[in-house]
């Protein structure tokens, strides 16, 4: 390996002086993939492939920008459409008509839904639609099973009594720092599958909403989701699926479309706009209506850049059936990932939706491994760590490299538990920092 | 006045029936301004010229899209880096570099603050503000002073007492539904420059954070700012300064600067990427590195348009000295108004900054009158309401243009007034919406 220059890391020191944890979110810090190595910082993109500031071309085989460009970096129809409505004009005192073409196309895409809310991140959709289902209830407590976002309603479940209630949700460890302490006991967790956990708040915590991502890291087992929409049916419980992630990866629209089972509220981000911020809240009028008796308004909710980008993705995405195309490409890295992994006798675990794979290690030194692979990969100009996260850019020869030179990191790492050697000869920095390996 | 076909109109009574409250930000709402006549929509802007979907072009002689485009619309520079930025790709795994310079450029321009958080509206901004202040101070109790965004935090302030302690700060009646009552008495608002209010707050509410607007509808009275900092100051308490509205609107950077008292936080946001979705927490180190003890997180704070266009803007403002531009175009508005309305003896009471002003008639049917006027002005073909929030574009003529409509409109109201006829004959649809009249 020759030294590089590298511009980014440079960068990131002066960005961690000044923006407390460097970046704007803990998934883009470079000390998750490889400390004081990774490129952090890009110049341009486009497809799969991502240029750092050294004009360092890289395949994207991780997590092409935290599961946001499905249909690839610079779609070129997104980008024209988005390019030709900022000449058009971004804000005005008016309202732009493309929010309410994409009210009606989420409305028709959900057929039990009659209403829509957009924001621009998602922590402001998990908030509008919690504000929304506890003014629909008039009930404040709500039960929770996953990822929902970074603000005070969510993370007061660590107020609760072990103070660490989000470890398996969030990331563990998590000091709610700065959260109002009186929302103690208002948010609740309950593990995935784990239809009795769910009952028992519903029983004893006065519960209004349940509020949840409809698949994480594993499949529903015994008709779970059926069961929790009875179970909020017959407790009038708003409940509502957390589709910010999973949305528009195994079908056009929600991972719930897949099991037949719909809620009363789902919200959409990350995949909606292909890299433009627009996440959305779509309900039906009878809950949805109860807006309208709370106070819920952002200037910024009305740019027109969010909106037209989600319309144009919204029709390529149909056009092109891009769930099929990720999720199929998703299932043939897994088959890579098992079949070097058994091959050289390096036991791995796999998570997640096809279309956002990840794996563990079976091993004592994971992360090391993990950081292992990275730098390897990096060192072969693939921007790579223990999850790919698909697109239509991932072209077939793209994923064969990839898997190719996977197998030739494997072996190494073979070699070193054959050996019983430890890979930190191994190593030319930092290990990786672990503690957020969800979908996120 | 010729009936005119109003395409927008049209489309708004269908955003009324697929998004509860039809726009995604009160203040743009068509009642706001004139129910059932309103344009509603654009299709393009530029300058101070919006477009209607009937392709009918009007001068925007009310808020500029809620005072964000100080520089006009579609302003060309800043388009272009955008659509630059565009073209080499908005969002990737890896960060982009513009954060950390805009960030830079922030600390540069506030030499008391060492670090900045961005995100994308300005009641995240507030949120996050209010996040990292509370875990500074370990304490959950804030007072607070003018309008602060639609999160649970703050509209909390109407579970206290009177269940309506917001009205004289964000609209009067406000429910705030949704809202966890737990959080009643952990927000407690205060009056502008009234000190003692404050003070006993800080006294006996166990206050850790001030967070407020620095100048509201009137200016600072007795030293009122210097004195609150002193107070901070003495108490540990982090003292916020609200910029979201304000800032660079009467010096290159917050209305702080003005009065020589520098907060611990401050936000910026509207009018810091003329047009573009950017807001800013800029604060001191010992505050702001609180922001790692919790988690403060999102995916689309990350893309790339927002930094461009702010590292754009404010270049352009820094060397065009926009907020001179727009002060003193605001004074010549204040100007007008105040001498017709003296000349056509129908009083009005003039609030804002010059930048930011806003009018109300001292009349009781002060409502029905505005009507009137958008109605009239409308008709001329300019949109128009009791305020008038200046940008670099509305030039000299076009601001003689709008007050010569004035003061023929003044001088029918005042026939009405003189000739004890309601106003109410003159009105072609009904009165607009009232509540919400201040800077938000």
């Amino acid at each position: 390996m020759t030294k590089k220059k590298n511009t980014g890391q440079k960068l990131y020191q002066k960005a961690k002086r000044i923006i407390p944890g460097g970046t704007m979110i803990l998934s883009k810090r470079p000390e998750m993939f490889l400390p004081e190595q990774w490129p952090s910082y890009f110049s341009k993109t486009k497809g799969c492939y991502v240029w750092d500031l050294d004009d360092n071309r890289y395949i994207d085989a991780t997590v092409m920008a935290i599961g946001t460009n499905t249909l690839g970096y610079n779609n070129k129809e997104v980008d024209d459409e988005v390019i030709k409505n900022i000449r058009r004009g971004n804000l005005s005192t008016l309202n732009c008509p493309e929010e309410v073409k994409l009210a009606e196309k989420l409305i028709q895409i959900n057929p039990w839904a009659d209403m829509v809310r957009f924001a621009r991140t998602g922590g402001e959709a998990n908030a509008i639609a919690v504000r929304i289902a506890r003014a629909a209830t008039g009930k404040d407590n709500i039960a929770i099973c996953g990822y929902h976002g970074w603000h005070d309603w969510y993370l007061s479940v660590n107020h609760n009594k072990t103070g660490d209630d989000l470890a398996s949700h969030l990331l563990p460890g998590l000091k709610p720092a700065g959260v109002p302490r009186d929302l103690k006991n208002t948010v609740f967790p309950f593990s995935y599958n784990n239809y009795k956990e769910l009952e028992d708040l519903v029983k004893n915590k006065n519960i209004g909403v349940i509020k949840m991502e409809v698949v994480r890291n594993y499949e529903p087992k015994n008709n779970f989701l059926k069961k929790v929409r009875d179970l909020a049916t017959k407790n009038n419980i708003v409940l509502i699926f957390d589709e910010c992630t999973s949305g528009f990866r195994e079908t056009f629209g929600g991972i719930h479309k897949k099991y037949k089972v719909n809620p009363d509220i789902v919200m959409f981000g990350k995949t909606l706009g292909n890299g433009y911020a627009i996440t959305a809240v779509v309900g039906r009028k009878e809950i949805m209506e109860y807006a309208q008796k709370t106070f819920i308004s952002s200037t910024f909710w009305s740019e027109r850049i969010g909106p037209t980008a989600a319309l144009k993705t919204l029709e390529i995405m149909e056009r092109e059936k891009s769930w099929e195309q990720i999720s199929s490409k998703g299932k043939t890295i897994r088959k890579g990932w098992k079949d070097i992994s058994i091959r050289n006798k390096v036991p791995i675990k796999i998570l997640g939706i096809p279309a956002l794979s990840t794996f563990t290690f079976n091993h004592k030194d994971s992360i090391k491994f993990k950081t292992f692979l990275t730098q390897e990969f990096l060192n072969s100009s693939i921007l790579a760590s223990n999850g790919f996260y698909t697109s239509t850019a991932h072209t077939d020869s793209i994923i064969s490299k990839y898997l190719e030179i996977y197998e030739g990191i494997l072996y190494k790492i073979k070699k070193c538990i054959d050996e019983k050697e430890s890979i930190d000869r191994l190593l030319n920095g930092p290990v990786a920092h672990s503690g957020f390996e969800r979908l996120n």
